[in-house]
């Protein structure tokens, strides 16, 4: 594949415009460079399902991949799916981290290595495992789900001996990895410098070519931003399951009908080229060999969270309390899932609940209408998640200094990750483009606000119909709050704010003064004095 | 006041009954310990609206309280209260760390001090402060409401010392601080035992005269504890204020009338003896000097989360994410009043609105009948907040062996505290006591699930009235959605697990097969092969 081909010369957007002409010349220098005969080495450890996908992405990016990784079974896997391309002699089983060291080294050259591994403590110990062959200038790419003060902690290790570490986030699961992922790295300036000719060589393109990766910050930004996409992506994969299931339960379409629905969904409207929505039309038509269909046979868990074999989920929603980010959307879908995990204890709750209660069919009387609702109701369902998550990401960067380009970083899912919706992507690069936006806040911006307003009536009449008939709508429901109090200046809040200063002598302010600061008020009214013991 | 005045003879739960006994022979041995002339004293660091009211407390009980406080205006505060019930020989201001100690000691008996700080570094730089005068056998009861981990910190720092560093929680704010709060206090067996006599003396006591106090555990489990129930109380507030709003702006209500319903909820029905209704009432009747309601003039802003005057809120959030229990109502409330803040913001975020949505009269056939409603969801959300809040803290005890005992538990939350709702205490109690409860999950109990099933249609319509007049319900519709989820076998997040499996092969399990533990399935299905860069 030659670069030029797929990334068309004319551009419009301005902003987008210096920074690709840029990617256009690192890109066009490493392809010299492979065409040179230079050969492009990559030290790969671990190489499960997303690990293996990269390997063969890079290899017919025309690099030389060396791979470690202590579970033979993926080894032999990764071997397997070698040859079904023809690539068996440019993707190499290395036995031990000395080996895969060795494999690389070519004189002065830096080594470069993509780490692919569970979060945590394996990444320490494979540090350590390679330390003693690394040397300056040496380059690791860590693709894996890592959190990122993990990140921050081996950079710190690293730096001193001008060893790169570079927390590249990584989205878009495995048939992304396999065919160019959305990246996310962070890192030093010069650990960056050194990675994005080679990401932007081999990340997702948009429909316009561009590569969907940038350099996002320093330290750990760009697993930062990763975890955060994640937090959104669970926001948004709650929303369009809870739709699923008014769809097919509430107003009993077939799961035909229902990927009929999202495949029009995802052709035109404002969830156009929504990845979730895309593939959700897929799983509702998808069948065994048998015939049957497998989405029907699916069990309602949800583990990864309580499991602990994924954190970003949950790390989001840290996050979000921490920084006192009203995150409801994304965190309310959490918790969902994370009730779904145990199906043994929702049985038992079940049963001391005499059956719980029973899903009824929706009654509306124009279905095409309320369809439509519930269409407009998923897009600023959708929205939401993402303003709650870039909410999230500011409040990190402004405490980080990490000075993040948010235009840039729309960049980053327009294609290859989960949370694609071009729509509004677009709809918020073209806010920051503008700059009449407030960073803080995209949910002050008019044009945002707009789409909120006038989609308000549709989401909450899916509300209405959805608990009517004892649908299960928490992110739905939770996101039509959200939008209501975000945007009020008359809340409840006033009593729970004259019970804590009754009781806490907490302090308020008062209504017909300015709004004022979030910071402890300036009165208190003496509601009830305290008392003695040997008071009356 | 004699103990034996305030204390009946008679008892009728028998678990309780020997820790009474117990009880009130050491609050004897210590009564007669007082009146044998010798002199109790207790160290007192920091003398706010919460630590002057208790240093007032020791005093009426007995003790001769010397304290200490940087803040000038706070020690004048406190001298002048002394002066009002004649104690200001009793209650001394000493200048330094050092001139505190000094007054403590009394030949080989142990120095007690208690704590009433803010959390984090002052607690640090308060034992800095002491250590240099503190022997074997000296105790802290840090009755801040400080982070668990500080707490075991610091009983890590003074354990070799053989110095007893006790988390104590105290809950009830200022009123109850001043004539006896609920007390949770933590900490090494040697350390409790030495407190335990003085805290049952001291803590306010429930309608049978038995203390609001027992001893929790080791470690940090007394704070661990008061902080969930600052979660719990979170939870319980934003209930209640919604109810309010939904009373006068919703029912167009009058304060007094709201006021009347509240005292009227607190004296009867599964309301009865609920802290935040009772004050509710007084709230929503309490006139200023000029006879304007003071409750109106209060501005909708709860501020402590957002400018860290207070921790324990989010922290209890923090820990519900990290241990992955679905604390759904706990979090809604506790987003909603971050929203709250920032008062700019949603001006700013109202304006891009086009104005946002503006609450109507809710129409109601019977409004008698719809109060009624209003007042078993308020009580069902009560009782799922403690059900939420309890699950955390059951997380929390088997991870780190606490061995709590959670009858006794229930103990502390029966008066001089913000969480007290008896109707709820009684029925758990009775849970606990009749040993056919799952300690893991109350829900799984079949008295509560009557509860909660029997008031369903209470809270649905509750939740359909207060959404169709433009209401803010976060923590009561989220409520009902924790509700429906946590009983349900036949969950939307079918179709999530259906996504994540299709791009991030995680796998899943067959709704045929048994329900199975929460974690990976053993299923994938390959819906979409992942395809190469050459692929077509």
């Amino acid at each position: 594949m030659s670069k030029q081909e797929s990334m068309p010369r004319k551009m419009d957007e301005k902003s987008q415009d210096v920074t690709i002409k840029k990617v256009s010349r690192r890109v066009a220098a490493l392809n010299a460079q492979m065409a040179d005969g230079a050969q492009f080495k990559i030290g790969m450890v671990g190489v499960g399902s997303m690990g293996s996908m990269m390997s063969l992405l890079f290899a017919e990016h025309g690099a030389e991949v060396h791979f470690f990784d202590p579970s033979e079974e993926n080894v032999k896997s990764l071997q397997e799916e070698a040859k079904k391309i023809s690539a068996e002699k440019k993707i190499v089983h290395q036995n031990d981290y000395k080996e895969l060291c060795e494999s690389l080294s070519s004189g002065d050259e830096p080594k470069h290595f993509v780490f692919s591994i569970p979060h945590g403590s394996i990444g320490d110990k494979t540090v350590d495992g390679l330390e003693p062959y690394l040397k300056k200038g040496d380059v690791i790419i860590d693709c894996s789900n890592e959190h990122w003060q993990n990140t921050e902690r081996r950079q710190k290790r690293l730096d001193p001996k001008g060893i790169h570490y570079i927390g590249c986030g990584v989205s878009g699961g495995y048939q992304s990895a396999r065919h160019g992922p959305s990246c996310s790295p962070g890192g030093s300036e010069e650990g960056l410098k050194a990675v994005m000719p080679f990401l932007e060589q081999i990340a997702a393109k948009d429909k316009k070519g561009r590569a969907c990766t940038t350099a996002v910050g320093p330290g750990g930004s760009g697993h930062y931003v990763k975890m955060v996409h994640n937090g959104i992506e669970q926001g948004m994969m709650s929303v369009i399951a809870e739709v699923w299931f008014i769809l097919t339960t509430g107003l009993q379409l077939s799961y035909e009908e229902v990927g009929g629905i999202f495949e029009s969904w995802n052709k035109s409207g404002p969830l156009h080229d929504c990845f979730l929505v895309d593939i959700g039309a897929n799983i509702c038509r998808t069948k065994n060999e048998k015939g049957e269909y497998v989405l029907a046979q699916v069990r309602d868990k949800v583990v990864q969270d309580v499991d602990e074999s994924e954190g970003t989920g949950y790390w989001t929603c840290e996050q979000a309390v921490e920084k006192h980010v009203p995150a409801a959307t994304i965190l309310s879908a959490h918790l969902f899932r994370c009730a779904s995990a145990d199906a043994n204890r929702r049985i038992s709750i079940q049963k001391s609940l005499g059956g719980g209660v029973k899903p009824q069919p929706i009654k509306v009387d124009n279905k095409d209408q309320f369809i439509k609702d519930l269409q407009m109701a998923t897009y600023i369902c959708f929205l939401m998640c993402f303003a709650q998550g870039l909410h999230i990401v500011k409040k990190m960067d402004q405490q980080e200094g990490w000075k993040i380009n948010y235009g840039n970083l729309l960049q980053l899912w327009r294609g290859g990750c989960i949370i694609q919706a071009d729509h509004i992507t677009d709809l918020l690069q073209r806010m920051y483009d503008r700059d009449d936006h407030d960073d803080d806040d995209i949910l002050s911006n008019k044009e945002v606000g707009n789409e909120l307003s006038q989609n308000f009536s549709s989401l909450k009449n899916v509300v209405l119909k959805s608990i009517e008939a004892d649908m299960y709508v928490p992110s739905i429901s939770q996101s039509l709050e959200f939008q209501k109090y975000s945007s009020s200046t008359e809340l409840p809040t006033q009593f729970m704010e004259a019970e804590l200063d009754y009781f806490g002598a907490h302090m308020f302010d008062l209504k017909e003064g300015p709004p004022g600061k979030p910071q402890t008020g300036e009165h208190h009214f003496e509601w009830k004095p305290a008392r003695g013991i040997f008071d009356k």
